[in-house]
């Protein structure tokens, strides 16, 4: 079983790095960080930085595959004819597509999410609908077939767990999520646009075109 | 305001980067990623590769030290006597000493956690106790003074959301948890030794004890 994610300049590392750590339990998994070339690839502030195991063309058909997201930079992933094609390729094999945040743009721009119902960050959910994706604001994790697209950063924990649950079973989940103690007791309700309130929610907005506008001056 | 997380050689990555993920968005933080030098730091697996943008040497005097456990080789960062120097001389002047999961013990092997409430993974709540920690098996994170830790891997991001609470205060922490869409919706209840069946917990105590014989021999 090949497990691919796929890494670019300015991903978001958790949308990457949550899910990794709950799917590298899974028995015998070949795990790889993908990208254009082996070595360092920086995430969204440049602070944290990741190494690439292995190229796109040395891993042409992995069993499951994961694109992250990015605060802003998802734009330039998305216009990456190589990665695109080979997110195209890839596809045509795998056995589960799965994306975190607003990697579900750059499935979609590869056109792997025309007439799906789709997920991804909340601020991007009219953007799926503009390539021909159903956006489904309100669910976390979105399965259409073997794609499967969660919503925003935290939420790529939570596809894991599904997945899990389809790959390995009930009991084997169990047992991974009790190993990362995965227990969820946020100290406050929120995290999502239906639960907070109308100036938190303006007031996230403005700083996400704010950060969008700083990474493209 | 300067934010150091500590790496070392086997360190579990969500651990650190959970918790980096939320802390980032602190504005004009000083985000470090230490280790004895800059450079590549494998995590427990020798999958996942995180680099180190500062030596220790260089960050005497973080205002927040966040120190990430392991699967096994917390016992090699244990014995770093350099780290444990470094981290005694830091906690004097931070304002927050925090860690997740088993960098619990590592505080404690620096003797910061002595007669402290303190927690960590649910399988090294004993080993706390060998410190002279009051061990608090069934709390999430818990805070002594100006020493917060968490529980096992994923509830650092826990441990983080609370922080925030402190540092920046409720309006800001909920618009980073709504930016990194933190509204977690586990497909099981679980995720601690209270919340599984005895059998779910034997066979996930059983794999810690492999783990730890397989990186110990």
């Amino acid at each position: 079983m090949q497990i691919a994610f796929v890494l670019y300049p300015g991903f978001t590392g958790l949308d990457a790095l949550g899910p990794y750590e709950f799917l590298k339990m899974i028995p015998n998994a070949d795990i790889r960080f993908l990208a254009h070339k082996k070595g360092p690839v920086p995430t969204d502030r440049g602070l944290l930085t990741v190494e690439a195991t292995h190229s796109f063309e040395e891993t042409p058909s992995p069993d499951l595959l994961l694109v992250p997201g990015s605060e802003a930079e998802t734009g330039t992933a998305m216009k990456d004819d190589t990665l695109l094609a080979w997110l195209r390729t890839a596809h045509e094999t795998t056995r589960w597509t799965t994306s975190v945040c607003s990697g579900s743009l750059v499935l979609a721009a590869a056109g792997l999410l025309k007439g799906h119902p789709a997920t991804s960050h909340w601020i991007a959910q009219g953007l799926l609908e503009k390539y021909g994706a159903e956006s489904r604001p309100h669910d976390r994790v979105v399965q259409s077939g073997k794609l499967w697209t969660a919503a925003g950063v935290s939420a790529g924990i939570d596809l894991a767990l599904s997945l899990l649950l389809e790959i390995c079973g009930r009991e084997r989940t169990e047992i991974i999520q009790l190993l990362l103690e995965y227990d969820p007791q946020p100290p406050l309700i929120g995290g999502h646009p239906d639960r907070v309130s109308p100036d938190i929610l303006a007031k996230a907005k403005a700083e996400m075109l704010t950060l969008a506008q700083s990474r493209n001056a």
